[in-house]
């Protein structure tokens, strides 16, 4: 099984973005799985045409993206993207789409097809916080995940696609009093039992319908 | 120098306490000082007596005592202990002091003499979250500060003595949703910092006073 | 103009829900809107039915459903619902739906018709908190919200419908430390601006769309 | 029975102060005491000076003194004052006392002799949050219900003293995300529960010790 991870630059002034720092830091096969790691920029369209060009020239099993969720407290894994951007601020390259659809011909919403709640509890299980999200809000997180799951219905139907939001690391809230955050190394510790999850999930689904292949 | 670290067992339901689960993480010298480790009951009373054996045995330069504060998102040395216990919970003995003076004939309060905002300052360097708390509440950990200051003042007048309270470890927030912690490692290399700035702070004391010693 | 609110009955075991007490704190009639109002069960279907029923029979220009949504800091108009229930506790019937759709021939989300940042800036005009929230959740607040709009978008074209979510009312957090609130009446005023909004969008329409009617 | 209650002016930015502004919506007379409203600079020194010449002038039976604590979730009577100033920002007229005690023959701490539990409990009776505090901080308000405590030892020794935070009143929170906030109503009902308490207690003092007098 391959699946390709992406994760964010800094953006919104920050010096770093916990969401790629985490995926550097994760093993490069988890469960049997080989994970491809690939940074993308926190720009409206050029995001997702990265991700996109990945997908093609990968041709994954799964697409997992990462984002910074400043605020949260554990990792959250997202249940649910929509086709709208309305961006508080602007992305890296200038872009703020406010009230806009993603794509015009794509549905309103796609629910992920990772298996999120078993995330949940394989994170929890390593001693760490987490908990589904229903919202992966309406910046670049939201586009990228909505983008996954666009393309992974028009034109990749098998491969499995989703968004996973993680908290600030702790370096990112010295100076910013009663934010919570992770230890960078529990991120990346989180991200992997979500891969463990994906890859479980997966193996159910072939022994369910092992017969007929 | 020898400094003098001790650390509660857990209390409250907790299966782990992360005050001490963090001191015995910590190094056993550092920045030339030798770390004295000590766990203490959450008792009151039980807690301060074994602090004053070892203070007696030990003659240690500087005693710091740690505790939990849960929900508090960032490592607090603490300013200031009061003469009053008032328990909301009982301790680990059943006892539950209610608006209770802890000595007779000690002060209403007393300020630590631990350099605080030095201790938050190298916390701070090192990427982790911390400010200057002005209150131990008025359990164990206010308890045992007290006890340290009052002690501290009544037979030893050169010795140091402050308290320092850490947040839940990130372990023990997995079933608390939106309850901030740290990592315990990360907790440990906090208070190794406040150690360094204990152990800088008396350099630049000694260096001041030179001359007469 | 006429404008069916509705407000939910108590469930989680609280003795009130704010919503339909601020919606009976409601004037009759706000900025020439006749208001309509309606208690519906904290009940998966039963709600949504009782809703259409009265969408059925009042013709209302307008469906707004107002829910409790606890732990949040000001009143949040929400932008979108799902196709989705998951409940986390059973509702007032005992109903648990666990990641199931709620009309096999929806859409996986509706974005609201209501114009939730005009509310917003409402709102915050009256001094009270505000802001847009993109996610009703997947219990019966999320399912009233889609039932909402999955009728008006069948039956009802030119209906605008949506939900607005509230924060516990001053009276429900004296025993719960460190959770936000709003006095009651506090909301109904943040309801009525609500309404505000809506009839002014609602004439902007008519005054731009004037000489074609 | 004659209670002075002080308030204080806005500072920090604020455009107004709930302190003072909750303390001019009391009633002039609670529960058969005469109540003597004052407004009081935020100020270092010139607030205690204001408070000693009402003291002197007025004899109050009690002392009342009411600050902010922008952030706090409810009403939060405080139990003790510590002789330390130690301002984040500089005071209304620029002072930014740094590490400097209030008065240098005080003790390090009074503990107030308002009854804060039975506040506390007639607060919530009322439907309001409360709890008790054990730090007023270490800015203009520890240092006014210092300054009460410290005249009413030296000077007054019947004369009760203490002091009772206030959150943020709702419109202060209209563009500050995620900080709770009281309705300015309910905080001046708080206040008056805290009389009652006060009132209450004197009495009950008074039967106790009944016949001596």
């Amino acid at each position: 099984m391959k699946i390709l991870i992406t994760g964010f630059d800094p953006f919104g002034g920050e010096p770093v973005n916990p969401a790629f720092e985490a995926v550097k830091l994760m093993k490069d096969e988890i469960a049997g799985a080989q994970i491809v790691k690939l940074e993308i920029p926190t720009v409206f369209g050029d995001s997702i045409e990265k991700v996109h060009a990945a997908m093609v020239a990968e041709k994954p099993d799964v697409v997992m993206s990462v984002g910074q969720a400043g605020g949260r407290f554990g990792v959250t894994p997202e249940r649910v993207a929509i086709n709208l951007s309305d961006a508080r601020i602007p992305d890296n390259k200038g872009n703020q789409p406010l009230d806009a659809p993603i794509f015009e011909d794509g549905e309103t919403g796609y629910l992920t097809t990772l298996p999120v709640k078993a995330m949940v509890e394989k994170i929890k299980e390593k001693g760490l916080p987490a908990s589904v999200s229903y919202t992966a809000g309406s910046y670049v997180c939201n586009h990228v995940m909505y983008g996954n799951l666009y393309y992974a219905a028009k034109e990749f139907p098998n491969m499995k696609a989703g968004f996973v939001h993680v908290p600030f690391m702790t370096q990112q809230v010295v100076n910013r009093p009663n934010v919570p955050s992770m230890a960078l190394s529990d991120i990346a510790l989180a991200l992997e039992a979500c891969v463990e999850a994906i890859v479980e999930n997966e193996k159910d689904i072939a022994v369910a319908g092992g017969e007929t292949h």
